[in-house]
This record gives structure tokens, C-alpha cells and sequence, in this order.
């Protein structure tokens, strides 16, 4: 039988309007990849993927939410262990329409996000201890701070990016800094200074998903559209 | 009614996180055609359409693990029954790209990547001995192996490909040689070793199709892309 969103249902609320925002972007990205020259078409298309499958996610949590009050947080981690990785590729392969960043960067971003989000799963739902949990998704966190930061592909940004490349990956490494410092400190708030109730959980993720990755997407496209325009 | 994916299902999660990995990778596929030059379209179009169903394959695995507890092995045999002859024929096609293989491999890779898959599935469910099922299959699998190691793709390949594209079928050739392993392997366990419960089985195998034809997928798109870079 069909569940009526209620007025003041916030958190079904912002199901709903991260699901449209997500829809949105993934739109926007898809048609931009016909916009920009070649080298861009894959970083654009890969932010447009994780539109798409976060959209299938809140689709489906939207439903869950209204049917059943809750949204188990085992739909998140599964999102997020396809979404994160493709998401820190794309800055590989951002950073690589400039210059080619060595290959086994990419594996080791690839195994450390996977990582990462495997052992918050794992400590989440007690295959592991949840402190340690924690502090493995911490360092492998860190880790790719470290890569935009001060590795190889901070060093071809400084050294042979343009100018609109060089602001587009500073806006992208804020959203990985400032937009990802959330999820780690909503963890830190609900399991050591008390409780917060899963409604209030789910609004600050869902808040913080419609801000990372659909800013995370629009960086990209329009740092891509500017760089076309001026190459052309 | 509506069942929710319990946190520690971590059969349910990986048909959750198989179905969100080929979806991304059909899309990927789907739009990389418009990227590639005109004789690479055929290979990476087909690996999007083997995603597409495996798509459909995992949407629907995933619906009835969720509502049954179980996934009837004959739902994988009728994807896999069209989607690993099309992925055989995309090693036809992909080095069909550097010279015309003969025609005749076309039909003999088609026959026997069909025989291979009715055999097993023959054997699994007792319309034939499963032991005979079996040795049919595995006799498929290394006539594909030899056609591609010691045949005429080998041959073109090591012959008149550039080196992208022996990178290329260097990597296909050990998905079909290492990844497909695992699906015997599994079928040897279960059978000969002892049981292996039926939950279990279904993860080994999600994480198969996954590796298999995610990697697949992608191997393809990237040599093809990389050649159009340089070809024009
Ligand atoms: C909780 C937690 C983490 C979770 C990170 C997650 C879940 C990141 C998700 C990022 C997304 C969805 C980005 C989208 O743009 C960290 C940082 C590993 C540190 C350990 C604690
Ligand atoms: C069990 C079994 C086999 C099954 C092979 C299968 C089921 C292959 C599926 C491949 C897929 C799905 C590839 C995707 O990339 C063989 C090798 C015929 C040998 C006989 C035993």
C-alpha cells in the first residue's frame, strides 16, 4: 500500500531531494561528456556513474525509508564501496588528462579506498572491532591526502597543470578534505559522545552525499568545459 | 511485502554490489563507444551489452535472494548461456580490429562456448551425469584457450598488433585463463571436496562475474580508447 511522504518527515525529505539532485547531476554529467574535447570525456563520465548509482541508492532508500521507517546502513556501505573508488579514480584520471600519473598509483588508490570503506563496514556491523574500523578507513583516508596532497599527482597539478586545472583540483581536493571530514566525525559523534537517533543520521549523511559528490561532479565538468573552450 | 537486506547478509550484499558494479560498467561502455574509433565500437559495445544483462541478471538475483533465501543456480546458466559466447566473440572482434580472423573461428568460438555452458548446466541439474557435464565443459573451455593462445587470434595478436593492443589481449587472455578458473574450481569443491552451503557459493560466484566481466569491460574500453588516441 503506498506511504504518503509526511510534511514533516525531514529525513524523507532529504531522501528525496538528494535523490533529485543526484538525478540532476547525473543528466547534466552524461550530456557534458559530448561537450568537452576527448581527454575529458572520462573523468566527466566516471562523476556521471557515481551520480547514476547514487541515484539508484536513494531511489531505493527513498522507497525503504517510507515502507519501513528506517534505512539500514548496509545500503550506504554498499553504495559507497562502488562510488568512493570510482570517485578517487576520477582525480587520477583528472589529473591524468594533464599528464600521465604512473599505473600504480591507480592500484593503490583503488585498493586503499576499497579498503577503506570495506573495514568501516566491517566495524559497523561487528565483523570487526569497531574502533579498528574506524582507524583503518582513518589512515587509508589519509593515505590518499597524502597522493593529492604532496604525491605524484599534487606534483603534475603544480607543475604542468593550467590555471583552471590547478583551481577545478583545488575544489576537488577541499570536497575530499573538508566534504569527507562528516562521515568520520558523524561516526565519532553516535558512537562516543552519545547517541544521535537514525533519522537525525541519515539527514547529515544525506546532506553531506548531495554535497560531495554532486559538487565533486560539477567541478569536474566545468573545469573541463573552460579547459575545451580555451584548447579549441 | 517488503524485506530488508539485513546488515550482515553478506550474501545479499555482494548480488547488491555485483548488480551497482556491472550497471556503472555498462553505462561506461555504452558512452565509451561514442570515444573510440569506428573499428573499435563492435568489442566495446559488446562488452556493454554483456553488462547490460548481467545487470538484468543481478537485478533480478538480488529481488529473489531478498524475498526466497536462495538463488536457483538455472537463473546463471540462462545469463551466462548468452553472455559468455558474446564475450568470446568480443576476443574475435577485438583482434578483429587489427586483421580479419577467419570466419570460420567465428562459428567454431560460438558452437563451442555454447556446448560448454548447455554441458554444465546439462550436468548440474541431471539431464546429464554431472561428471560428463563437467569434462564437456572443460574441454570447451581449453579449445577457447588454445584458440586464443596458439590459434589465429594468438597469431595476429603477436604479429601485427600494436603493443596497447597486445597489453590489451595479454589482459583479456588472463580473464578468461585465471578468472574463469574460479567456476570449476567452485563446481570441484562443491562436489568432489564436500558442500560448500549454497550462500557461500553465491558470493565466490558474485565476485567471479565481478572480476570477470567488470575487468572484461574495461580492459577493452581502455586499449580501444588509447588506440583511437594514438590513430588519429
Ligand atoms: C566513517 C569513516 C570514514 C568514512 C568515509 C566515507 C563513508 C566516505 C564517503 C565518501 C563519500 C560518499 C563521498 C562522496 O563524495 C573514513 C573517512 C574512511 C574514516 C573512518 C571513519
Ligand atoms: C563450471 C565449469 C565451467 C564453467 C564455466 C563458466 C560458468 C564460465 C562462466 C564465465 C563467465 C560468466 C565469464 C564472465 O566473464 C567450465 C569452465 C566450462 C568448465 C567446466 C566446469
Amino acid at each position: 500500500e503506498l506511504k504518503l511522504l509526511q510534511s514533516t518527515d525531514i529525513t524523507g525529505g532529504t531522501f528525496s531531494l538528494t535523490l533529485a539532485g543526484m538525478f540532476a547531476t547525473a543528466v547534466l554529467l552524461f550530456l557534458g561528456t559530448g561537450w568537452v574535447a576527448k581527454k575529458w570525456k572520462l573523468p566527466v563520465a566516471l562523476a556521471g556513474v557515481v551520480a547514476l548509482l547514487a541515484t539508484a541508492y536513494y531511489w531505493q532508500a527513498r522507497e525503504v525509508w517510507l515502507a519501513a521507517g528506517q534505512m539500514p546502513v548496509i545500503y550506504r556501505y554498499i553504495d559507497w564501496l562502488i562510488t568512493v573508488p570510482i570517485q578517487v579514480l576520477t582525480l587520477y584520471f583528472f589529473i591524468g588528462a594533464v599528464a600521465r600519473p604512473p599505473v600504480g598509483l591507480f592500484w593503490r588508490l583503488l585498493v586503499v579506498s576499497v579498503v577503506m570503506i570495506l573495514a568501516r563496514y566491517m566495524g559497523e556491523v561487528d565483523f570487526m572491532h569497531p574502533t579498528l574500523g574506524f582507524l583503518i578507513g582513518i589512515v587509508g583516508w589519509l593515505y590518499i591526502l597524502g597522493e593529492i596532497y604532496f604525491g605524484k599527482l599534487g606534483e603534475i597539478n603544480s607543475k604542468s597543470a593550467t590555471e583552471t586545472v590547478q583551481t577545478g583540483f583545488f575544489w576537488l581536493r577541499l570536497v575530499v578534505t573538508v566534504g569527507w571530514a562528516i562521515y568520520p566525525l558523524c561516526y565519532f559523534i553516535a558512537s562516543f559522545a552519545g547517541g544521535v537517533d537514525e533519522g537525525t543520521l541519515s539527514i547529515v549523511y544525506n546532506l553531506a552525499d548531495f554535497v560531495n559528490q554532486i559538487l565533486f561532479g560539477l567541478i569536474i565538468l566545468f573545469a573541463a568545459m573552460k579547459e575545451s573552450a580555451s584548447t579549441r
